[in-house]
């Protein structure tokens, strides 16, 4: 390889810079102002709802541009913080004396580790086991969580937001005497605002302006308006609170306050801080103590870091994209992020839809991004403590709004209300113990079915007559799979068949099985003993090669088999000679209560798989 | 229903009085003393195992006959004390001040309730998870772990015998130096008596003595006595302990030491206890406390318990027996055990076939094996005081060893190394950090594989050509199922296909597949959405009715089909005129770096699936 080859393959980025064009970069320029203007507000609102002083939203939004611009692949694609994971931050930001930065900024720099060892690992195909309906329980469940931690804020009530959804509504519920009016109208009215700018969007003109450049123009305008919705309900809000809190002595709004002006420090993350335990002692908190408090987060919040990019890039960029190396670029934004005081990040798929609809061509869009969000550190912070909290409460609300999908329940219930169970139990746990806990027992509810799947496989039975009238059972597992869950299954499945068709030889067609295991292949030669000396042959009918050599390898018995079911008459004519039909078989399940004693333990020894399974003492 | 089916009902084993005949009253006190005499050394040993007093070994090993007689169904298998439920047990027995049969009583109190939650829900199937493998590493491990525990008393250490195998080894090399020559000799040369003694068994006389009466006495006395060995090597270490003891002033063998004579008393567990805490001051536990310390164990006991009970039930009543009933005799065994001072108890594989060799016939033979051991707690407690702790421990060594299966090991090796896994994660784990722990673990590695196996379905993917000369790709899933985690393999498989074999019509095989869920058929909509972008058809194949159904319900795409092979070729030639064959697909993976900048992000929007996925904010 030469030196070029091996600078694109550590810098992929470095080919968006081939053949970059003056309009290339106009069309970036557009894009990252426009995203800008999405990421500044949507930074301070998620900042707090994190826990943390408003900047820390700035700082989180300039990395992710730069580093997604040098490593990333798919254009649209805008990384900076988002409702989610600053609601999963939240939790760990509350142990004051300034703890929270140190915790969040530790997690940042974890999730990003992690996330690192996912990308070597490939493990970015643990999202797979996220089903559509656990994703649907869990977005809604954390738009709702979100939606009522921002309700004090709307309703100008005091207090920090939570990530506690049950103490949350209780907080609000109890304390609804307090609501101040200034802060809950100016909430009520930016979120109808920003609702009703963002229906702006699917305004058609259909030919009611007729000159082409003046439709182009309004189009054009009602596009910056209702793009820049956030950016302009915050603009106004703040103008109306400054002119306001000037003139009066009591401030009607609960402003933003102090926002610290200036870049962050480019700093190694702190391993170590003080916080306040529940008596208001100060206690250090040394780098174990603080792991352990972050406990489950280091693994849950990479993975719902990588859930949300993969499904962005998935979504804008098709299959063609590389999945490790997003994940890389997405570490690599967190791992950055972490020595500029960044909260943890990810793909936003609302600012990733504004950067697509600005037309964006290349990820270099983000570091236009980045400027603009540096130049508002330096030059606009002073001027942010004048944002209504109110105001940033109804950017919050009115963005995770669309987040709940009922519209999923619909299909579900008509064709496959099963998959509706995980949806539900991980929308209500989320709820009820924690976005984590929700999540976790949703896949575990999935998982939980596909092992009932690989336990219980369909077996269809019937009881058959050769031509020459010899009667036979043949079983067929509908299942591609039998392994160890199932061979219980499968041997009472044929006791059960042959107390409800009589004796008769039995024929098992193995022409849809191509898995086998070790159980599963000693759990059919015990099988074949016990029908063995209730003298019923047991035929294996077009079984693969390798599910022949597993049974030969682990039971010892040359299992009768049938190549095709063409050869299936003549072999079991053959073989009539040597099947007595009258024996009784020992195999009854459900026999009547009182004859059952004979039929129950007889006199010979432990099968194989018995003396396997339960050699004790 | 009459009365008398009520009360078979309630009390099943009233139908073994049916038809008891004096044969058979004598058969099965012939049976219930052998059994007796091995479980009165096993008892002795086994509660010393478990931390507790000797005398507790005994009254856990009464209840179970009778409890078993009126509800069990399988006449060989006698309920008691195990060395695994002994083990187990060890881990909670060791805080201290009498809380040691508090805590066992109690545990075996909530086995038995679990147990019978287990039956009413129908959960005995759970013990089928535990595959082969792994139970085989578990078993394995609780012999190495019983049998180095066991290390001590054979060489006449001091201190306590642990369950933490490590520690226990460490203990026991560090103190080599204090080895106590007369407990070694004695332990050594039990355990060689005592392995001797079983191979006699296999002893054939072969016609070497001549008289029929003879060879029938001489095969009696020799099956007597290797029946009885544990009991016969107690009795005789016990005599010679005895003597030596009252001639010498130092006895040169730690013994037993007293055995509290007389029946437990019948009482309620108790539900609060006091313990010595680390620094040794005393600490009331009240009932949470108590529960919150046998934790895990309350959940992993009770399923060990069921596995060993169902496994010797499968092996000597073959598959006629009812898990359910089985398990609620094993329950109530336990429940009304809790209330005689009994530890956690289930049926002995060793013993049942004892009680099987001994020629039992209905498990009325319990109540007789009951009753001598309330005989022995009577009138024999007195003398076990003298019984040799080296010849107990060489009791529980030359059982335990042969619970050590290499023999599995080399099937599996040839066949189906995969497996070799759960069961080395189960045996290395289990003697690294405890057997609860290092069979879950194994259990887990199974679950993941099944899981794994439902998340990356085997595809055959062929280029295949119409008579008339037209290229279309045949991709059939041979796995039965097509679930959440294998959508994302599907479709890339799909893409990677169009690349390899170049763009041409898609049909997809569902010939094999029969379930299918919501995930997997939104994930199939935005599939047909992409290449219906680039041209390219999709066909499904020869799919089930329901696989259509929910197809239509979650994608609202009518999805081309083709109803069974013979209809592909003209199918697909009628459909040639609308399919463009030269255009640059999009789903390109693996495409050369540099060039990959055009086909990656195209202007589309975001597809259906992606869209509900990835909604964030």
């Amino acid at each position: 390889m030469t030196l070029r080859d091996w600078g694109y393959r550590l810098l992929p980025g470095l080919k968006w810079l081939q053949g970059y064009t003056g309009q290339d970069a106009v069309a970036d320029l557009i894009a990252g102002i426009t995203v800008g203007l999405t990421v500044l507000p949507q930074g301070l609102a998620y900042a707090t709802l994190a826990g943390l002083e408003p900047q820390y939203g700035l700082y989180s939004a300039f990395v992710g541009g730069i580093v997604y611009a040098m490593l990333g692949s798919c254009r649209q694609v805008t990384i900076g913080p988002t409702a989610l994971l600053a609601l999963m931050t939240s939790r760990h930001t509350g142990f004051g004396l300034g703890s929270g930065p140190a915790y969040a900024i530790l997690l940042c720099l974890i999730s990003g580790i992690v996330e690192l060892g996912m990308a070597v690992l490939k493990l970015g195909a643990l999202v797979d086991l996220i089903s559509l309906p656990v994703t649907v329980g869990f977005t809604s469940a954390t738009a709702v969580i979100i939606g009522t931690s921002q309700l004090k804020g709307l309703l100008g009530l005091k207090g920090g937001s939570g990530s506690d959804f049950i103490n949350t509504m209780r907080s609000v519920f109890g304390n609804l005497h307090q609501v101040r009016r200034g802060d809950f109208t100016l909430g009520l009215v930016s979120i109808t605002v920003l609702l009703l700018l963002r229906k702006l969007k699917d305004v058609k003109l259909d030919g009611r302006v007729r000159s082409l450049r003046a439709q182009q123009l309004i189009s054009g305008t009602i596009w910056v308006i209702a793009t820049g919705r956030n950016a302009l309900v915050v603009l106004v809000t703040s103008v109306l609170a400054y002119s306001t809190c000037k003139q009066m002595d009591s401030c009607p709004y609960i402003l933003t306050g102090k926002v610290k002006s200036g870049l962050p420090k480019l700093a190694v993350p702190k391993f170590e801080t003080t916080i306040l335990d529940k008596n208001g002692t100060e206690i250090s908190q040394n780098f174990e103590q603080m792991l352990s408090e972050l406990g489950p987060s280091m693994l849950i919040l990479p993975i719902i870091a990588v859930l949300g990019n993969v499904a962005i890039s998935k979504a804008f960029g098709g299959a063609g994209l590389s999945p490790t190396r997003e994940l890389v670029a997405l570490s690599m934004s967190n791992i950055c992020g972490a020595f500029c005081s960044s909260m943890p990040v990810t793909g936003s798929f609302s600012r990733s839809a504004v950067n697509h609809a600005s037309g964006v061509r290349t990820p270099i869009g983000g570091c236009y991004t980045s400027v603009l969000v540096l130049l508002a550190l330096g030059l606009l912070a002073p001027y942010f403590q004048y944002i209504p909290k109110a105001a940033l409460s109804a950017v919050i609300i009115s963005a995770v709004i669309f987040m709940i999908e009922f519209e999923v329940i619909r299909p579900l219930w008509r064709c496959s209300r099963r998959e509706l169970l995980p949806g539900a139990i991980t929308f209500v746990m989320s709820l009820a113990v924690g976005v984590e806990i929700g999540l976790l027992l949703g896949v575990g509810a999935d998982v939980a079915f596909l092992v009932y799947r690989a336990a219980r496989p369909v077996l269809s039975v019937s009881k058959l007559q050769t031509t020459n009238g010899i009667n036979y059972i043949l079983i067929r597992p509908k299942h591609s799979s039998l392994y160890f869950p199932a061979v219980e299954w499968v041997r009472s499945g044929i006791s059960k068949a042959l107390t409800t068709h009589g004796t008769a030889p039995v024929v098992l067609d193995c022409s849809h099985v191509h898995d086998f295991d070790f159980t599963a292949a000693r759990g059919m030669g015990s099988l074949q003993k016990e029908l063995a000396k209730a003298n019923v042959p047991l035929f294996l009918m077009s079984a693969q090669k390798d599910i022949s050599v597993i049974l030969k390898e682990s039971t010892n018995i040359d299992f009768p088999t049938i190549d095709s079911p063409d050869d299936l008459e003549s072999i079991l004519e053959q073989s009539e000679t040597s099947f007595a039909p009258d024996y009784v078989l020992h195999l009854q399940i459900a026999a009547p209560l009182v004859e059952s004693r004979l039929n129950h333990c007889d006199d010979r020894e432990p099968t194989e798989l018995c003396k396997l399974n339960a050699k004790s003492i």
